[in-house]
Parts: C-alpha cells; sequence; structure tokens
C-alpha cells in the first residue's frame, strides 16, 4: 500500500471515530458551556491515531471493527483529548495553540477547561461502562484504560516531564548529567506519558476482536514499540517542523529546556532509534499475515509524518 | 441512639475507608511526588461521610457490609477527594485550607494538584474495574459513579457554581435577580454539585448489597434528599462556624458572592429547609425497619454537625 493508500486509510477511521465521538456527545444530557467546552475540544482536527489503532486491531483479529472496538476507540480518543486539555494548562506546559486551534483555556477560561478536562476523563469510564456490550469486556477495557491514563502511566509521565522541565530551565540538561541517566528519564517519560496509551489501543483492540493470548501479548508489543517510535518523532517533529505543520507551537520543548531525544542523543541518533522501534514493531507482529499490514504500513508512516 | 453513639459509628466506618484507602494506595506502583501528593490528600482527615453512606447502605439490604461495598466507598471517596483538590486550585475556588491542612497546590504547586486530582481520578475507576467481585456490579457502579460525579452531575454543579460566582461579585446576588430564579439556580448546583454524590453513594451501598428495585430507588431517594440538606448545612455552617471548626476558610462563599442558601433565603428559612430535607429523607427509607435505623440518625446527625 502506497502513503497516501495509508493516509485515506487513517482518514477514514478518523470519520469513524468523529461520529462516534458525536453520537456519545449528542445522546447526553450536558449544559451549557461544559458542552460548549467538551465539543470544542472533541471536534478539533485530531489525527485520530491512537483510536484508529483500536480500530485496526480489532480488525486484525476478527476481519473487521465491531460496535465495541467503536465505543472504545472513542473512549480512549476523549481520555487523550482531556490529558491535551489538562497539558496545556499555564500552570502545566502553558501552550496557547493545541490542534491548529485556541487551547480550551484560552477560547474559554481556565476554570472550564480544568472541569472539561475532568468531564471528559469521567465521560470516557461512562461510556466504555455504559456502551460495551458484554460486562465482562467492558471491566477489561476499563482496566486497560484506566492503567494506561493514570499513575502508573501517563500521569507518571507528565509528572516526570515537568520535572524534566524544570531541571531543564535551570542548566543545560545534557551537560550536568550523566547521559545514561538522562536517557533512563527520557525513556520513563515518554513510556509512560506516550508509549503505554498506544499500548493500551492496541490491547483494547485486541479485547474487542476477541483475541487470544498470543495476539494480544503480540499487539501489546507492538503497541508499546510504535508508541514509543510516536514520540521520538514528535520530539524530532518539534525541532523541524513549523507550527502551522504542528498544530501546535513548535520549537516549544527545546525552548522549554526539555529533555527531549534530539536534545539529548543527537538528530541522527534519534532518528535511527526511531527507525529501530519501527522495525521491532514490525517483527512484533510476526504471528500475523498480511491482515496486518495496515498496521505495518502505520509503523513506518508514524516515522515519516510532518505534523 | 444517641449523637455520640452516632459519631462512634461513623469513625468506625470511617477507620475501615481510611484502612481500604491505604491498601489500595500501597498496593499499586506509584513513583515519586506523585504517590506522596495521592497519599497527602487522601490521609487528610476527612469525615468520610459519603463513603459511611455507602456502607451503610449496603448494611441496610444484606445486614452487613462485604468486600465490594469496602471497595465502592473507597472509590466514592477517591472522587471525592479528587474533587477538592481540584476545587482548590486559584483558577478555581483558590482556596489554600482543605481538611485542616494546606491545599495540595500549597503543599506541592500547581501542577501537581491538577495531576494528583488526574490521577485520583482515574484510580478510583480502576479501583472499581479491578477490585470489584462480579463484572456486572462493577459496570452498574462504574455507571453510577461516572454519572454522579461527570458532566450531568458534579461538575456540572461545579460549573455553575464558578458562574454563580461572577454573578455575585459583579452585584449583590438577592437584589438584582428574581428570588425565585435564583432558588432554581442554587438548587441547581446543590443538586449536582453534592447532592447526586450523596445519591451515588446510596445507590453504589444498595447495588452492593443486591438491593431489590423497591429499596434500590428508597435509598437513592433518601441519598438525594440528605444530600442537598447537608449542602444547606454547610451553607449555614460558612456564615456560623469558624475556619478552626470547618478544616477550611469559613465565611469564604459569602465573601466571594457565591449564591447561598442563607444570602438568598435567609438563615431562619435555610434551617427550616434542612429540616424539611431530613424529615422527607426519613419518609423515603419507609421500606425499611430498624435495620435502617442508622441512616435516620445520620439524616439528623446532618443538621446538628458543627463541621
Amino acid at each position: 500500500m502506497s502513503n497516501t493508500g495509508f493516509d485515506i486509510q487513517l482518514q477514514l477511521k478518523a470519520q469513524l471515530v468523529n461520529n462516534t465521538l458525536r453520537r456519545l456527545l449528542a445522546s447526553r444530557q450536558i449544559d451549557g458551556d461544559l458542552k460548549e467546552a467538551m465539543r470544542y475540544t472533541l471536534e478539533a482536527p485530531g489525527k485520530r491515531v491512537r483510536a484508529a489503532l483500536v480500530l485496526w486491531c480489532c480488525e486484525v483479529v476478527e476481519g473487521r471493527t465491531n460496535h465495541n472496538s467503536e465505543i472504545a476507540a472513542a473512549a480512549l480518543e476523549i481520555v487523550h483529548t482531556y490529558s491535551l486539555v489538562h497539558d496545556d494548562l499555564p500552570a502545566m506546559d502553558d501552550d496557547d495553540m493545541r490542534r491548529g486551534r485556541s487551547a480550551c483555556h484560552k477560547q474559554f477560561d481556565e476554570a472550564t477547561a480544568i472541569l472539561t478536562g475532568d468531564a471528559l476523563l469521567t465521560l470516557a469510564f461512562e461510556v466504555l461502562a455504559e456502551e460495551i456490550d458484554e460486562p465482562t469486556v467492558a471491566v477489561k477495557l476499563i482496566t486497560e484504560l484506566a492503567k494506561a491514563a493514570g499513575p502508573a502511566g501517563m500521569i507518571a509521565g507528565q509528572m516526570a516531564d515537568l520535572k524534566a522541565e524544570e531541571i531543564g530551565n535551570r542548566k543545560p540538561v545534557v551537560s550536568e548529567v550523566e547521559p545514561s541517566e538522562i536517557e533512563n528519564q527520557l525513556e520513563y517519560i515518554h513510556i509512560n506519558k506516550t508509549a503505554k496509551m498506544f499500548r493500551c489501543a492496541a490491547a483494547m483492540g485486541a479485547v474487542c476482536g476477541g483475541a487470544g493470548d498470543t495476539q494480544f501479548n503480540s499487539l501489546c508489543e507492538y503497541g508499546l514499540k510504535i508508541g514509543l517510535g510516536f514520540q521520538i518523532a514528535d520530539d524530532i517533529l518539534d525541532v523541524s517542523a513549523s507550527s502551522e505543520q504542528l498544530g501546535k507551537t513548535a520549537g516549544k520543548d527545546a525552548k522549554a529546556g526539555k529533555a527531549t531525544y534530539p536534545a539529548v542523543i543527537g538528530m541522527e541518533k534519534s532518528k535511527q532509534l526511531a527507525k529501530k522501534l519501527a522495525d521491532e514493531a514490525i517483527t512484533a507482529l510476526q504471528p500475523f499475515g498480511p491482515e496486518a499490514d495496515t498496521l505495518r504500513q502505520l509503523a513506518t508512516a508514524l516515522l515519516q509524518r510532518t505534523r
């Protein structure tokens, strides 16, 4: 499949995710400003890569997407969106732009952004509990999502990221910390903040498709590898792309003194590492035949993206 | 039962809740500052009224508390605690004191408080998904909690509360808005922000005890009534009690120009309304015999509390 072919695949999945998000939000009785702010953030033009991964992993196992995977993809996207809303707050990353629009706290106000993030996070679990067909499946999905997004996952990564920023603002990151120590710290941040949510997407898709243990483990391994690769590619883009391409402020991580892969191991080595992770992700798919080709394509495409 | 007897009942339940909270937190792999901040906020000396209500409602139905009700009580308390952490943030209610200690963002920093709240909220759902014995029960509990705490519940109340504060800061609340309109707004805030979480506590306890429809509806009605009564009593205390008694800044609501019951309908009428709600709560318990006496006592005790 060509890169253009892959982009179309992704766009089709994004449309499906957007339709589900719209339906889920419209069917809930939420009042005034809160609903407007939730809709504003959910309707911002995200790539929906994580949500698409849920759907693709379900397809790999079951041959098609199903109702449960559509709900799971939407729930994961809702949690990802909440994390962006809170990440952008002045006390956090303090970013005014997100997905090519004003960040939620700029469009509305800080209190609304805090509550909108809280509302999205809570809604994600409500949706899983209420809309998934089988209670045993719902419980598995909620466990995966809560673990990946929670204090031993994404939030641990956000916390470490903020601390790394503090260190970065005090002194040049590279010169005063042992390379191996800072590489470990960087991997800790990226694994927790990003890769575990990709792993979770794969796990949720696998569960919705009714995967056996081998399939489940293979897809989780794949998800973790492309998640880490995705974040390294993101670091690279932060240096090389424009704000317009990114839909958020470019060069911001470097300016904030954040520990990024290009800053710590250099641009060339970062590209090599991302390539290596894509290869390892593809290797993890060995139990699957051609039905996993879209996932193989995704591993490569993530490295070649420009936004 | 005397008031002192009731206080002892509440303390015993609070101990059980605290033990469960400690166990749940200790058994999870959470790193560094985040775990410290989560422990700090969870270990602050809260009354645990909502959590105790889960346990009492389970007892009323099943004759005793059980594993599921202990987990549900802890999960509800975790969600209540997250809401306090976010409520106290500078962009929200901006309060430095909570449960007799520095608020989370004063003890640590704003970013840590935002992430700690997020971590607690996520943990509550993880705990329910992972520790409740039956998937069907887990799904019911998660649905109840997410609905009560989410954008059509507590967060709607927080949002309306902030907007009421804006109005209050611009002009005296009572003189410029029609009494009936502001009374409706006030009820909307209190029902959503407080009463639905009390209703949820009762619902979760009922589910854990295996309640039938009549028992379930009766306990939910009871929970909603005492929840609203509790919040009115809270408004009254904000005017009449000291900061030391409250463990948070006293007189703050009035100063912030918040719409409170004493400000809108006067102190005497507020006390009458709280009493009326306690009576209605007790009436809702008609399907139950002496096994619901603790709940009857709670309805009265909430009105007589001094903190």
